[in-house]
């Protein structure tokens, strides 16, 4: 096992009708602005929940932050926080709404250009205005760590920081909010819940033992509960499961003590920025091609998870691996999400492209054993098309 | 899945060497009390460690803390602290050292007689002078969760307290500090992670899917490594799986949105305290007991239990559940555990005694469905003879 540090100060408030409890998680007396997206909210009536949840409170709204949320609306809300002097943000939304909140709370108090937070992937961030969330899509993990996305249109960016500072101090989670989730919104989540535990588990052995079990438990309720979440919209337990269960898969706690691979983010971010395709529909485009292209130096990890996650026990370590990729490749189609550039347009000049991007932002050698160069993200793209 | 609010804002520092990097987790220019049991850190060397890292500070210590703390002993470090004017306690050692510093913290700044604390388990505390953890004994968790069980000796009480205010703030956990454990402590602190994982996961279904494979993932884990640290009592991986497997088993996670047991430690408990048997071997005796003579009621977590940990497909029910029921003895018994109260010379005489404290201590209604009186505990504890 490696060593790791592991610490997550972000209360989780579990349940239905939980919004209410907000109140007493947040300092009496503050200005609060609530932040997110197409408006959702308002609509479904979580909005008018946290209203009355926040009465007491000096309340404000910054709607319109987009899927993959863009540095160029993010600073119209900075230049807000700054101006109505902000002491408190609550996002209500899913990843992109926390991952622009993040940026917001550390700009907000950085001094200097704020694009520099994503340049340097979060090293000179030093404090950030305190937020919560109100979870409505299960999917990045976003409610519970301290990483986010941002974009930056005008440089067909999409870049990544963390910092201990914009951990938000608590999340609502309840699951009957993703009820209303359009299909799509909801296979994406599976996926991206998936994705995010195969990247922290599908490298090397180094004897991470719990850490293994931990993943597996992930992957197995996510195979057991997508489809389910599919064909009966507003099961709880389904929606509970899928909930919590992409909330642990990215929280730090099983990548504590074990190597992490994020090569196949870092392509599909890659393809987000160039072709807007949704985040996690890049992941399960990318990822079975990349399992395929490193399956020798996986073979160990990839045999454990076709033993443990397929049940595969039948023939060759040649013949299981395949099966293996086959079956995750499946399972994604079975949630409805293609798995091949053609079915989003996408054509063989990508390959070109995503790799001058690659290289652009200094991201030249990918994976657990920062090995994979842009020119291998081609063929590999190229086994994708 | 049950409602659930969850947090825990332990850091922990894991691998081997990180004591050095206790001092930036300590306020500068604090008064530190080391809190320590019977000595072996001094003989192990970890205590030099902690020295060396700490320079700089004002330490003092206090030695002499004993397997189950005792309110007598805890008290005469309560008022070094207050006299000293103790700023940050570092416990080093093991689940004992640790329960006794929490109630130390919150003994220090309590007003009133500190017996209230237990009395009331810990419903009037309010805070705690800050400390952290050295972890040298893996098997309570009480390094990563806000609980912990003081005995009395005068009342022959063993009672449990928690409160937020004393979750540790840091936790170094080393696994290279435990292979100088005596193969009892060790065997102890497999069966005592073992049977907390038990308590949160043996009782009915409420869909908790993630929670279900997490406590699996637990249990396999110890199933694999308990009896390779015993051959091998310098296995670095083994010792930190097992390590990290104790303080998961005990950090709240699996028990979030999952109904809990308890019963076996509140009985275990009246063991201790009138027969002083360890711990984790009163566990180790009441547990099979107890899954036997509530298998109906536990019977289909117990039928997952037999199916997904010990592997069983073949025959009735009833057969199988009996077989794990079984192999949970076995494994105890190979962990050098007797798990009957004879081997221990525990006889008939106990029964009637352990009930009227269980009565004595308002624990009438033990378990799941809070369902389990004293006369059926004594039940229980016949078959354990």
């Amino acid at each position: 096992m490696l060593d790791f540090t592991f610490h997550n100060p972000t209360r989780i408030l579990f349940g239905q009708n939980r919004i209410k409890d907000i109140a007493s998680e947040i300092p009496a007396g503050s200005h609060v602005m609530i932040t997110y997206g197409g408006g959702s909210i308002v609509k479904t009536g979580v909005m008018d929940e946290i209203k009355t949840a926040l009465k007491g409170f000096t309340v404000s709204e910054f709607g319109g932050i987009e899927p993959n949320p863009t540095y160029e609306t993010l600073m119209q809300c900075v230049a807000r926080v700054k101006a109505e002097k902000v002491d408190f943000i609550l996002a209500a939304g899913g990843g992109s709404v926390i991952d622009g909140t993040k940026f917001i709370a550390a700009a907000a108090l950085y001094e200097g250009e704020p694009w520099d937070i994503l340049e340097t992937y979060g090293a000179r961030v030093t404090k950030a205005v305190p937020f919560g969330t109100v979870l409505t899509l299960p999917a990045t993990g976003s409610e519970m760590n301290c990483g986010a996305v941002i974009t930056r249109k005008e440089f067909q960016a999409k870049l990544v920081f963390s910092h201990p500072s914009v951990f938000p101090t608590f999340s609502v989670l309840d699951p009957t909010k993703s009820f209303t989730l359009p299909e799509r919104q909801l296979a994406n989540g599976v996926v991206d819940a998936f994705v995010h535990v195969m990247e922290q588990y599908l490298t090397f052995p180094v004897q991470g033992g719990v850490q293994d079990r931990f993943s597996e438990g992930l992957l197995l309720t996510l195979l057991e509960e997508g489809p389910k979440a599919l064909k009966d919209p507003e099961d709880y337990d389904v929606r509970a499961n899928i909930m919590w269960v992409a909330t642990l898969a990215l929280n730090g706690l099983i990548g504590a003590g074990v190597p992490q691979d994020w090569a196949t983010h870092m392509v599909g971010h890659e393809l987000t920025a160039l072709y807007g395709v949704d985040h996690a529909r890049t992941l399960a485009v990318v990822l079975p091609a990349m399992m395929e292209a490193r399956r020798e130096e996986k073979k160990e990890k990839l045999l454990q998870y076709a033993s443990r996650v397929w049940n595969l026990s039948e023939g060759s370590d040649e013949a299981r691996m395949t099966e293996a990729i086959a079956q995750t490749r499946a399972f994604f189609e079975a949630m409805g999400i293609p798995t091949r550039l053609a079915a989003y347009d996408i054509g063989e000049e990508a390959i070109e492209k995503v790799c001058a991007q690659l290289t652009a932002h200094g991201l030249n050698k990918l994976g657990e054993h920062q090995s994979l160069p842009p020119d291998q993200v081609g063929k590999i793209l190229a086994a994708c098309l």
